[in-house]
């Protein structure tokens, strides 16, 4: 016996997400429908607009409706301190934080070298240009990547590049006291984030 | 900092399904930003045809895509036996074991007072009018409900009903052997439900 064919489509669509393996596409398959029509309309429409609704900001590369995003757009932020993470979650929750007042830079993903996800995979050149052109206005870049293995190859990798801005008066920081080493910064506390923007600290010796 | 309203639209209708919480809402919905356009369109239709695309069963109360449903349809099928289980997904695994050749009746639910479910929220009146009015046709009815409390509730509220039934010919069965009681049907492994089948207990006192 088959499952009926519009089930097994969803079943297969709903296995290919992360997490999702083929027992629990099925039971979510068969709760669906038991859902009012209206609940999988509304569902569709938002996968489907998802991406068509949404633009990546033309300065940050944060996911946004408008471009530049309403932070790159908000002129009462400092526009001295743009602070690098690795996604658009990581932007979310430090914002929640309420700490820090200066602009993003959304890499969309580290460098690992295990995937196959080097520097030009990520949005590296356009946060290098980024500050490049910038200066001399920019005082200070925070590396805000996760403080995983490869978060930490993306922040000296990106210590490297910046390296000739540093004679100016560019800082480089490292999000540092308060984050647990091997943690993922965006299942971080609030306040453990908090201490960790307090706490950056200055890289002062670059290999 | 607000997430763009399409994200946001997302990770609400996320939120909905059972098992997915507010942090895996917000991954998947990040992780759908990085897949292409067309597979967001193919989830976003399987969903919107899941219920357009498929009926219930008139006679079994199956998903499928035709009424009546293929097994249903199927002359070479054993019309004198209905097993009769919770769920589309039990159909799927009992089939799975090649064991069983008569036809189903799905409940689409147990009994479960404690969740406001009673006899009338699920397919049992069509059950006991299926098997009422097929009358002497029908040799077996096998209760093959979950071996848990409510299932087992399930099970006798049904020998109840047929109670008057079984001075023909009518046998009531139960799914027994193999079965370890408090385990869900549908997780159970193909060997342990074909045992279950094969030794299915008459059952000789009604309470």
């Amino acid at each position: 016996m088959k499952l009926a064919r519009p089930v097994t489509r969803l079943t297969e669509a709903l296995e290919r997400l992360p997490g999702i393996g083929p027992k629990t596409a099925q039971r979510l398959a068969f709760y669906l429908l038991h859902v009012p029509q209206a609940e999988l309309t509304e569902l569709a429409e938002s996968l489907e607009n998802l991406k068509t609704q949404t633009v990546l900001c033309s300065l940050c590369k944060n996911v946004a409706e408008t471009d530049p995003c309403p932070i790159c757009a908000d002129s009462a932020r400092d526009r001295t301190a743009i602070m690098v993470v690795e996604s658009p979650l990581d932007v979310l929750v430090l914002e929640q934080t309420g700490k820090y007042q200066g602009l993003y830079h959304v890499l969309h993903g580290v460098i690992s070298p295990l995937n196959n996800i080097g520097p030009d995979e990520i949005y590296l050149k356009d946060l290098l240009d980024r500050v490049g052109e910038s200066q001399p206005s920019i005082n200070e870049v925070i590396l805000a990547t996760d403080p995983t293995m490869e978060g930490e190859a993306t922040a000296l990798y990106i210590q490297k590049q910046l390296k000739h801005l540093m004679n100016g008066k560019l800082t480089l920081t490292r999000l540092g006291s308060g984050l647990p080493v091997g943690a993922d910064l965006e299942y971080a506390d609030e306040v453990t984030l908090a201490r960790a923007i307090e706490g950056r600290s200055k890289i002062t010796t670059i290999p």
